[in-house]
């Protein structure tokens, strides 16, 4: 797997057209595990943790796939690419900016991955465009157990999987959606839906996960309870009960944007692309402000000649690591911005 | 003189780029004069006001002028019809909503206009595109002379040509320009000019003079002191001194930003027209704006295929009175953004 490559493509699973798309970006289930017989991370020597780094790696690559595997060793790498993966969902910042021995098991078309030495031994991932929650699981699941046959994971007849953080306890399970309500914005709801997840014990986060703030209208939605419920009934009640709930409001919101105030809205979507379209420098946090809007334009068919993939390739293609790779060099802010604007021009100008 | 194919087409003298027009949008000349024998403005009785404005009719109406001159009665006309000919610089606002017997005397290429019965009882004022002032103190000075042969003007040995407002007397002359100092703006100097401004006893005005705020880096200059100097002092002073200065501040400006930040120019340039030929929904103020950068961006190379008239043409299309004449009803200011957006985008588009 050659990273400098990965930096001028747009991963693969996400170039997909998946159910619902218009509002859910993307489903991703995650796992978290450790190897019975070894301490919790904070409290690994180094010489442990490369044990654990050799065993889940041999056993990841035995998984059976239909995508080739590769294992990227993370200390091996420079920080850049540790960056590049990390802006491509296929490691988390922590696990690029940690230490110690530490790695990572990717399928070559990135719909999964595995980090090992990150918060937990073990942490492991699947993605699918759209709304495709059961269909991770199942993956996932499949990838779980075939692990179970080569390694032994912490498991407590009472509390289930054990975990370094409490909150992870029990399945170990989290489960997210990648949303895009530029409705619920637009006819200012968003407290609303806020208030509503809160309620239902989900986390909303940013773009980039914990701790980022939400920017042009993306919302990471995920479940908080791991504890006394069994993975399939979280991942059931997502999928079944609130995704299509939210995509309801999002589509009624929309539907009254377009109602009531076409010109408002038709305006800002013309606007965005106008100016993705021409301008000489932009920030990440404009240009995802305004892919939001271009983004509600494809899928309301104002904006009929532009892919839906080659926005989403966008949204990872202007991230800084992704720019200083394709640039093969380390950037300042102001030439980010430069080059970042030139991207999206050739890109959303080429159609 | 068909007032609603007025607002269909620029006024002919401003399609004609004049000297220096990369600064200078327009020259004017305006002089006050009253006639001997009658009050001023306020103490007239309508009957009096009537009497004035037969006699200076008649005698504007018999300027040799190589253009075709018209006589509108502004009571006669609507109130919309007035907004439309203020807008176009050829009445004052204060013309256009007071009250009593007046009009207005216009060539047909608009490049002449002469209000009786406004703050004073004649104020006639002639216009040219880019620096020309000079040329256009001759011409009003042709008219001014004729009139002399025609009709008797207040005039005082010792304190020159009497006028209502004190700020008015001795030449009654005011001498302005209209300027696009857009570097001057973006390179933090506008205050300097200001304060040069003052110090000068020059006024500095909005597009839309008096009590009007700059808009979009436009700018109107004009001598404040009319006493105690001829008019030809006033006329090269303002043409040979001052003028010459603020068009090199200026170039030195742009070229200052072109050089040291040429993408946050070309940026701004390029979202700017992007913006405009795209906008669903435009207020005027923002119109102005990007109109402004746009004409920087003409005037500099960056934007090859437009030309200049095409945007001092739309300075007037996009004023209120126009837009509602274009539409032939009164529009809410919201379908004014709306029809506003759609003229902006079919003129920039068609290039």
């Amino acid at each position: 797997m050659n990273l400098s490559d990965l930096s001028k493509q747009p991963s693969p699973w996400l170039q997909e057209s998946g159910p619902a798309s218009e509002v859910v970006i993307s489903s991703r289930i995650r796992l978290a595990r450790n190897l019975a017989g070894y301490e919790f991370k904070p409290c690994l020597t180094p010489s442990r943790q490369q044990e654990i780094l050799e065993t889940l790696k041999s056993a990841l690559l035995s998984v059976p796939s239909p995508e080739p595997l590769f294992f990227i060793d993370i200390e091996g790498v420079s920080a850049l690419e540790r960056e590049l993966l990390a802006e491509r969902y296929l490691i988390s910042l922590p696990h690029a900016r940690g230490e110690g021995p530490r790695g990572v098991v990717i399928a070559q078309n990135e719909n999964f991955s595995a980090m090992i030495n990150e918060e937990d031994h073990l942490r492991m991932q699947v993605f699918a465009a759209g709304q495709q929650l059961e269909k991770c699981f199942e993956q996932i699941s499949q990838v779980d157990n075939h692990l179970e046959t080569k390694v032994q994971f912490a498991f407590h007849p009472r509390y289930g999987y054990l975990t370094a953080c409490p909150t992870n306890l029990g399945t170990g399970i989290r489960v997210s959606v990648m949303l895009h309500l530029p409705g619920l914005k637009m006819t200012g709801q968003t407290e609303k839906f806020f208030n509503a997840a809160r309620d239902c014990n989900l986390a909303v986060r940013g773009l980039f996960g914990e701790g980022s703030e939400a920017v042009g209208d993306f919302y990471q939605l995920s479940n908080q309870v791991t504890l006394g419920v069994t993975e399939q009934e979280i991942v059931q009640n997502f999928s079944r009960n609130i995704v299509p709930k939210i995509i309801e409001y999002e589509q009624a919101a929309r539907q009254r944007l377009f109602e009531e105030n076409p010109e408002a809205v038709e305006d800002k979507i013309h606007r965005s692309l106008a100016i993705l379209r021409s301008a000489r420098l932009i920030s990440s946090q404009e240009a995802l402000i305004l892919l939001s809007h271009v983004r509600l334009g494809i899928h309301t068919g104002r904006i009929p000649d532009i892919p839906i993939s080659k926005v989403n390739e966008l949204f990872l293609h202007i991230q800084p690591a992704h720019l200083q790779m394709q640039a093969g060099r380390a950037l300042s802010p102001d030439h980010r911005d430069i080059l970042r604007a030139r991207i999206i021009r050739t890109a959303l100008c080429a159609n």
